[in-house]
């Protein structure tokens, strides 16, 4: 049966389930939410009125046997950055939507009985809404459990805890892993999307569905085999990333002086050894932890891990290189096991890990709290934030709006989003992404730390400005078009310097779909992707005044490598001309 | 002796006296501090940053003997707009400046030695900037007396207090009036640079300066006559406005159904004939109050006032339409004393009393105070906003950043600042003024209001879009003009009815320079003026989506009338078409 879209509608408490439109056909994940997002979404709409949209659609490949394929996109207008927005996540979500059929599950509107919030469960053709009168106020894991009981069988959860609720921009919407814990669409504030439409958890049942099919079953496993292959053998897919997660990074950035510290102050942090995912590893192995686990099922990477606690109970999963780095060198709390526990809380609570840390790096300056103090940064994401108090709803808010409440100048956002753990003045290349990509400061969109640091791709100095400008235009393209396929993006360090990977992929996707791709093909609908975000930007009042680096980075030199990021706006605008 | 152009640096604790460009030489007010930011000011600085400037001038008839010329202009980048702002004042500014001969005083860059605040006192040939430790933490009230103290003289002094001092977004910068009581540049967070170049006060001394000089003073007396004649006996200017102040308004923009109320939910206030002008006028009389004060020497209009308590102690002056409007319907207080003290606070405090009152208005949704709760809006106010205690740094931000943290989406901002007290709906010729001029929701920029609701300059059905965009532009472009002459606003109302005003207007302006400006001459500047302001918004990245109404006002209906913002954007942006 063909795959077909659901659309719910909160206003009138109602759905509808429609063919796939040709135009659509051919797209999933990212290239799908952005094509539905610009074409029915008005890009002056306030992003947390009725005229807002969110479009879930897993990728392409999601719900078949390929390795690492089960990233699910979400799209809307952000309210963080007042543009659009695609972020993706794990989880089992993406198989189960694919199998169940759904190209894209659309929901516009907001309840006319805004007075509770309400639970959406999809299953085969057919879309229940009912008010969970009984699950607001609560936060993740919480609503996890109630809809464990409710269904005894997996289904996929996506859920917002109270910060979402309350509609503030550090929430993210939570997804439930294969092992029951959660990975988030991290960005942008869309947990406050989905709060200002009074949708506490969504669930996904597709029992007794069945696998995906494929035009050419044989084809799909022979290049699917090649593919799995040649992540295993890449030297950071296969080796890197399992032994010490996406945390192997600390030392190296930190080496590289580009590990921001102290709210972007320097590029050194004085903590790198006590957090660095050496460290970490280590600490797991002593801890009964696991340094391998995969967000979702097929992964072959394994990036993830359990982090236990001194007496060897779990404390955190999925604790990432941008977490640790946030909190660790940008806030400068030199203890991991404190780090791992806001990461936990942060998880139940359903916040940017980004935002957040990045937010509470710059409360420094505004006096809120002190370097290092890691308790009291607990205590406000424990206490404040999620009870909205006065000073929660400002550092709920997010990095951004705390710098206007406090007349701050050093503030590190791109379109208002928190810029991750690469200082941009040191990574030029990283830096280069941050300011063009239509997503505000995001690492993920085009990951030029590949070949500015680590080698891969070949090798362009981090600190100067030569070939940046070209070679984030090209890894943005080809991101967009593996954020379509519901591929991890970490298949990229295999499918740069690997010359039988992206065959192998695009192989995958003519073998599932019955088509003839090309490398073409696929380049060209990273730059559709590419130039329908930027356009609907365009229309929502973004304009190349915010492809800027804050204006500090221009005049402040940072250490050790004294460098300014000095790029022309003439040198960035260039970007665009593709 | 020539004008000249005084240069501050902050960075270098230097000034410089300059020859006065041949291009800026026939600007004065609006038209010089506009033109003078759009070329100094990088369109992208942060308005807080060491890249933004100050830039006070008086207007081109300012210190003349010519009625209601004592407007003084200041210019910057907006830190709540993001765009250029043009702000005026009265007081006795204007006026020893023109007399000192300081066609501009430019202040540039941020102190190193961030540590203290400074007082800048310029004096013929001479500034001097020093060090005022003792002043800092203090308001405006006790900056003034100790100006007084220092000087034992009439200087011009303009001040910040805490909120300034902490670059909150609702102050502004005061400025001592005839009597030694305060007006204010009020709009846009001005107060905000002030403080953020860590100046606390600056005094201006024309002493044994002469007054200016004409090309042809027989002529200028002359056509001076003329004009003043004409203000009073204009029936607005001369009767209404000394009679009943600004506050007139209350009952007749009420009766138009158009007086926003509860947070723009209605046009109909029931406190309406508890804060009106009438009720007003009738406590001052009884009080031994004044209805009549002019907020600068040569003004015939008079109408500010002296507003005693029920004991016949002074309470406030200048005690405005906006500010009534602002805490008596928008938030509901029905006591005209309640606000009145609270309009002394503010005046104290340095606070923009449109900014403040929308946004206490809608601190209502947010769930911060209840309406018509005087007393806890004045302890906000007291108690909170001046001590940056983290519900005063909400405030303190203004009404556009108190709906982001709280995800509120009827937020009555237009480019961040707070719409005054005309619902858009219900006097759209006013919507258009505020939706794109240049300077953010602003009714001064062109009060459509004259001939939508009082039949001044024609007749214009309010609820009806015919008409509305080119009157808004004419208004415009007028305001421009008139805005860089020192002129009070309020003299439009006899230049659009009485055909000898604005003859005698530009009459004077070419006895005092020698010059042979004809009305369409006028009329140049004042499309000048506006192009240049636009120009510099557009690259300061504001885009034709920043003139905009906020949405809810597009599918949300007003009563009494049922009106909605039912422009098209294109219609809007036709306005630009000149």
């Amino acid at each position: 049966m063909a795959d077909m879209i659901y659309r719910v509608n909160m206003a009138t408490m109602s759905f509808k389930i429609e063919d796939v439109p040709a135009d659509w056909m051919g797209l999933g994940g990212r290239g799908l939410t952005s094509v539905i997002v610009a074409s029915e979404v008005d890009p002056e709409c306030h992003p947390l009125g009725p005229n807002n949209k969110m479009v879930f659609a897993p990728g392409l490949l999601s719900g078949t046997s390929a390795a690492n394929s089960g990233r699910n996109s979400l799209g809307a207008k952000s309210p963080l950055t007042g543009g659009i927005k695609e972020s993706n996540v794990g989880g089992t979500l993406a198989g189960i939507m694919a199998k169940l059929g759904v190209k894209a599950l659309i929901i516009e509107g907001i309840p006319e009985d805004d007075s509770t919030f309400y639970h959406i469960h999809v299953s085969k053709n057919h879309v229940k809404i009912e008010a969970v009168p009984n699950l607001v106020g609560k936060d993740n894991y919480f609503v996890l459990d109630a809809m464990e009981k409710k269904y005894n069988k997996k289904v996929a959860v996506m859920t917002i805890a109270r910060p979402g609720e309350m509609k503030m921009l550090v929430s993210n919407i939570s997804v439930r892993d294969p092992k029951g814990k959660l990975r988030s669409y991290g960005r942008g504030g869309l947990g406050a999307v989905m709060g200002s439409k009074k949708i506490k958890c969504i669930t996904i049942d597709a029992e007794n569905y069945k696998e995906v099919t494929y035009a050419n079953s044989d084809k799909f496993k022979e290049a699917s085999k090649i593919f799995t292959k040649s992540l295993k053998d890449n030297p950071i897919s296969g080796e890197g990333m399992p032994a010490f997660g996406t945390n192997v990074l600390v030392n190296i950035i930190n080496e590289a002086g580009a590990l921001p510290s102290r709210n972007f102050r320097t590029g050194n942090s004085e903590n790198a050894e006590k957090i660095c995912g050496e460290t970490m590893a280590e600490n797991i192995k002593a801890r009964n932890g696991s340094t391998t686990h995969g967000c979702h099922a097929g992964c072959v990477i394994q990036c993830s891990q359990t982090y236990n606690d001194k007496d060897g109970n779990y404390l955190t999963s999925g604790f990432e290189y941008e977490m640790i780095w946030a909190f660790g060198a940008n806030l400068g709390i030199d203890n991991l096991d404190t780090i791992a526990a806001i990461d936990a809380l942060m998880d139940d609570l359903g916040l940017d890990a980004i935002e957040m840390g990045v937010c509470l790096g710059l409360a420094v300056d505004a006096g809120i709290l002190k370097y290092g103090d890691g308790e009291e940064a607990f205590r406000l994401i424990k206490d404040e934030v999620p009870n909205g108090t006065p000073i929660g709803r400002i550092l709920g808010a997010g990095t951004g709006y705390l710098g206007k409440l406090y007349g701050l100048v050093r503030v590190p956002v791109v379109k208002n989003q928190s810029i991750p753990a690469y200082e941009p003045r040191a990574i030029k290349g990283q830096g280069v992404t941050f300011v063009t990509t239509p997503m505000g400061a995001d690492h993920t969109a085009g990951y030029a730390v590949g070949s500015n640091i680590l080698n891969v791709g070949g090798t362009v100095d981090p600190l100067k400005k030569d070939g940046q400008i070209e070679l984030s235009r090209n890894l943005q393209i080809a991101s967009a078009a593996i954020d379509s396929t519901g591929m991890c993006l970490f298949i990229a360090f295999s499918a740069i310097d690997d010359p039988v990977c992206l065959p192998a992929l695009i192989d995958m996707l003519n073998a599932r779909f019955g088509t003839t791709l090309t490398g073409d093909d696929v380049t060209n609908l990273g730059k559709m992707i590419l130039k329908t975000e930027r356009a609907f930007n365009i229309k929502a009042g973004l304009t190349s005044a915010d492809d800027r680096m804050p204006e500090f980075m221009k005049y402040e030199t940072l250490p050790p490598h004294n460098v300014t990021w000095d790029f022309t706006n003439e040198e960035i605008d260039e970007f665009w001309n593709f």
